[in-house]
């Protein structure tokens, strides 16, 4: 076994043999998706709940279709904004979910560690389905299950994360997994979107697109997070597109044969040009969401496994 | 094989062998779901999804249990009021659940043509769950199983849909329906609730109850839809319920067996009154909402053998 | 057969004999809920269709997941505020739900005896979650199975129930639950908290929580339910924190080895005191949630049974 973990809370924690782990194990789940009959059962007998304290339609759907595909009992609770004033009050919801022994808790939360926090109070997985500017680990590895799978590796590459890097849990658990593999990762975006003190991750910083962008061969935008910008400046999204938004004129720095990246959803217009969006050759922005059901279905069953392993191995107490 | 479409997006595009072919194997449905174990294995391996863009608790809890019923992995998902203001927004959420590889994706949007939009930019099979004033081509074939269970046949019968048409996919719908299979049918209301351009269809119109009703098998009324109603004519609910909410009065005008429907959920004392919809003896809407079940799983049954057929058949892509 | 109702709609209607058959049950769904693979199939085949008319992501998670576990379709309606405000919706959302055949329907209202008034419109069995200030059932008997399991017995104990007892459906079908069962119970809070009449059921009644508490063997906290304060006295959480909230110098009234418990979710430091609450040696909280869905499952699979057992008998017409 070379994935012992027993939560997945980032890609920190996370050895490079366990990321290939998972993605070796995700190429196969992309096999069964594909098939008229797309139900496994890796993961029967057992309850997975989802715990969404900020809303995410896509992720939530991903993780409820990879849990349901692999035969779990699969539960979502929508939990409501005004429940977590209090971080008692968090505490206090994952002891009583934990009372109904789960063995798979999904969970996003607005707060920067707040699922960590959870993970040490209850019995079952944690998966952390993104914790407010902190890690967001399964949009990392299905990044880098597509970018394995359209260039062959995942090692040495140079890779551009473009755009509003300073709101985006996005471009820090990519920046940790793309690095611990061994690729050349620059940031690419205004100063005033830059996180501070960045470069301590020993990246390459480009407040031009077109310095940036040169002989990259994976171009990963990321959306303008509006929503989560609490004063300062704010920029105008015709501003930011004509300076960031990735159009044909920036692309063409890039290699030939380079792809182009987007979590989304995406501001058509604003960080991305909808031509280059929905160009088969150049973005692979739909194998994306295709990969991120695969990824989630390794991470639960290889979670799920290490559950169910003896409890003197030591990796479930 | 006698129903060879990929999707039902509507009863414009069906043959009436096909319709035949849908409620034929509904019926076998109907005496499944009296079964004490009502679970099949028709969809078993299969993804459905439900992507709601309004509000149905009904139809969608009719699908829902369609779906589970037959054994797949059924998902619904609320689609936000917000996030549908651009024709984009659409055909990115499309791309997105069709990167998840769903099987069944089953659609409501407000507005007429969406769900065909949609269809087009997916490889799954597509059902319309009501599109605009359009077309809701379940509830027309559910429509069609209780007339056809109640009277012993679906042709030459003398049928009258009344009330609110002008804001009604379900009167499209079964106007299409009915006509193909050689009814004649009647539209009855207020000349402000009937569509313009309605004598193509080649159906009777009348203004008054009583003249509209005169010898009918079946009396339909529709649900008045003052929600819809964007400007002009809002009648009063008391002098609608006056010329046009059933009683036993109006009834009296039609064949002693006639029966009474209404698609609900009912406004009782407008549309219609409470002792009419009650009556165990004229009134099939309790059995409407049974053959909706029913309709649904053998709608996505057939939709789904389509899907699994051989490729050279050019019926899936 | 020992258990032979047809619905759960609240603890008066059953023989402590039928009381002893679910909790002996649910002693053993405890022992599956604990396994690695917690997935049976007692209710395979069966639809579980859950209504709740009010909030209750504890209680609806519990039954969802119960279901889930014993192999029902699970269905969950949302049923929004604006479609209770007339008694006939109620009835036609009953009768719209029964005609698709669902096997156990579990309904939460906020109006007492509504649940009850549905449940002679269905062709199901009904389990109350909750109605007004009526029964909330299975609260009762997740309660007593946790006292059992923590004392050994259910009989001959004293009780303490606490607080606000005059809105709690917890407390109503509590008190009635354990006098069946013969134990001795109190009920201690201020007297504008406590309903009038209460001298009927037999019960002592005390103002002061030291002479309340004194002896007993149990101490029952509830909720201090301000959203159902509908004018008159509302007392100021730090008064009712120093006169009527557990803490360490109230509990040493009680027994040395008696028991916390509440039904969840706690106000912490209104109604009891944080240290109380995670204090393991006396709180029984977790185990409470944990004994809800074990509950839950026994009564589904027993009425379960009872709708399978042949009409002959009587139990299922």
């Amino acid at each position: 076994m070379t994935f012992s973990a027993r939560h997945l809370l980032g890609i920190e924690p996370l050895h490079p043999v366990e990321i290939t782990t998972i993605l070796d194990l995700a190429d196969k789940y992309v096999d069964l998706n594909r098939q008229p009959n797309k139900h496994g059962d890796a993961l029967r007998g057992l309850t997975q709940i989802n715990m969404f304290f900020e809303n995410s339609t896509r992720t939530q759907a991903s993780f409820e279709l990879a849990g349901k595909r692999l035969g779990a009992d699969v539960m979502n609770m929508a939990m409501q904004a005004s429940s977590i004033k209090k971080g008692e009050t968090l505490i206090d919801t994952a002891l009583t979910l934990n009372a109904m022994h789960p063995d798979l808790l999904v969970v996003r939360h607005p707060h920067s560690g707040a699922v960590d926090l959870l993970a040490q109070k209850v019995n079952c997985a944690v998966l952390n389905a993104g914790d407010g500017k902190h890690e967001h680990p399964t949009q990392a590895l299905l990044d880098a299950l597509t970018i394995r799978r359209a260039k062959g590796r995942l090692h040495r590459l140079n890779i551009a994360i473009c755009g509003d890097i300073s709101h985006s849990r996005v471009a820090r658990s990519n920046l940790i997994l793309l690095g611990k593999m061994e690729n050349r990762v620059r940031l690419v975006g205004p100063p005033t979107l830059m996180p501070s003190g960045i470069g301590e991750f020993g990246v390459e910083v480009y407040e031009d697109m077109a310095e940036g962008l040169k002989d990259v061969d994976v171009v990963m935008m990321l959306r303008l997070q509006r929503e989560r910008m609490d004063g300062g400046f704010i920029p105008s999204e015709r501003e930011y597109y004509h300076r960031y938004g990735l159009d044909a004129e920036k692309l063409a720095h890039a290699k030939p044969d380079a792809i182009v990246m987007h979590p989304g959803p995406m501001n058509r217009g604003v960080e991305i040009d909808g031509d280059i969006a929905d160009d088969i050759n150049r973005s692979v922005i739909q194998e994306q969401v295709e990969m991120g059901v695969a990824v989630r279905m390794a991470a639960m069953d290889l979670l799920a496994r290490n559950l169910r392993a003896p409890k003197d191995e030591g990796v479930y107490v």
